[in-house]
């Protein structure tokens, strides 16, 4: 496609970097900062400049963090005996929405994909390891959260292979039928996986 | 929803402010930012910058234009006896871009719509009137190519009381079948003003 001009040509080349945008979505994102007031503008850049330039993650969990430790890590009412290992950030968002978690998190910024050339190197495994074995038996339980995918098990598996010599219960979280959710539309290895993993009832 | 950090708060509200893009997704380019290069945020900050500050309008067509007369309007090839009025840069590019049309292009930033607080007076009507009342007969045709909605058809309308008193035909593009649309799928109001307005054939 040609552009009337070289700064919107440009700038679509920019934004059609961004995942899940082509260059039609960029045009149209461009024509709209342009019909737009120049303080928007600015203010979208400078913002997008602050937060790579000076973002931080937390010393102790690698959550990004306004701070060298991070609210939930220096919180006195977290239980700092239960660490809950997750992909991203997002993740701690979508645990702390639901208001049932009272532990402490570990970020791992990304899960061991071969194909994406991310080994365990490129994660912080060593520092999660490091986190168990300092605290000398103070962390007592190690929960996975992490995707159902092929790559979410093998970090997973990698993971307790790593902590398996330390004092520490491992576990993760329940895989099953969605609340709400129909057996019907169920797919067969969630179904097969919910009858394995079925809960007693507790009898009184 | 709770961020972990000011800044990716800030950068989650900015990103947002742009059409079609929910807090979520916002969140997503932003951690996608994070992932990648300093310098790639960098440059697309400052593309965007550079966009909105330089950008520059062709004076006789309004086109966006890198100088003060676009490549269009400059150029000794296209014809400068036609005009083709649009909305916006986009319609340009795709008229260009079927390699049909060889006169010029008149663009109005807009079409008029009482809903968003567009009038005439925000829309480069009044260049459009002079580019015409000024050639003195050179321009002999202007063809609106508006969009087929209630704002279009009102700006085609308002256009065509305005260069009435003028000796230059007006016209519109043409309404129809789309190539290769089938009769069934078409709209009752399309397939009625594709009859109505039905070519004759030449014989020979």
């Amino acid at each position: 496609m040609e552009y009337p001009s070289k700064l919107i040509e440009q700038a679509v080349e920019e934004i059609s970097k961004l995942p899940g945008i082509g260059k039609k979505t960029a045009l149209r994102l461009a024509l709209y900062l342009l019909k737009e007031s120049e303080d928007q503008t600015l203010a979208l850049s400078h913002a997008l400049n602050e937060l790579r330039q000076n973002i931080r993650y937390c010393k102790y969990c690698h959550n990004i963090s306004d701070d060298e430790i991070c609210n939930i890590c220096v919180s006195h009412r977290r239980d700092k005996s239960i660490i809950c290992v997750v992909e991203d950030t997002r993740d701690v968002m979508a645990i702390e929405n639901t208001s049932q978690y009272t532990g402490l998190y570990h970020v791992l910024g990304g899960v061991i994909s071969p194909i994406e050339g991310v080994g365990p190197s490129d994660l912080n495994i060593d520092a999660l390891v490091n986190r168990v074995k300092d605290s000398h038996g103070a962390v007592k339980e190690v929960i996975f959260a992490l995707s159902s995918t092929m790559e979410g098990d093998t970090t997973t598996f990698y993971l307790t292979k790593k902590l398996k010599e330390y004092e520490v219960k491992l576990s993760t979280i329940a895989r099953g039928i969605p609340i709400g959710g129909e057996l019907e539309y169920a797919d067969e290895i969630t179904l097969g996986r919910s009858i394995l993993s079925r809960t007693a009832y507790a009898k009184d």
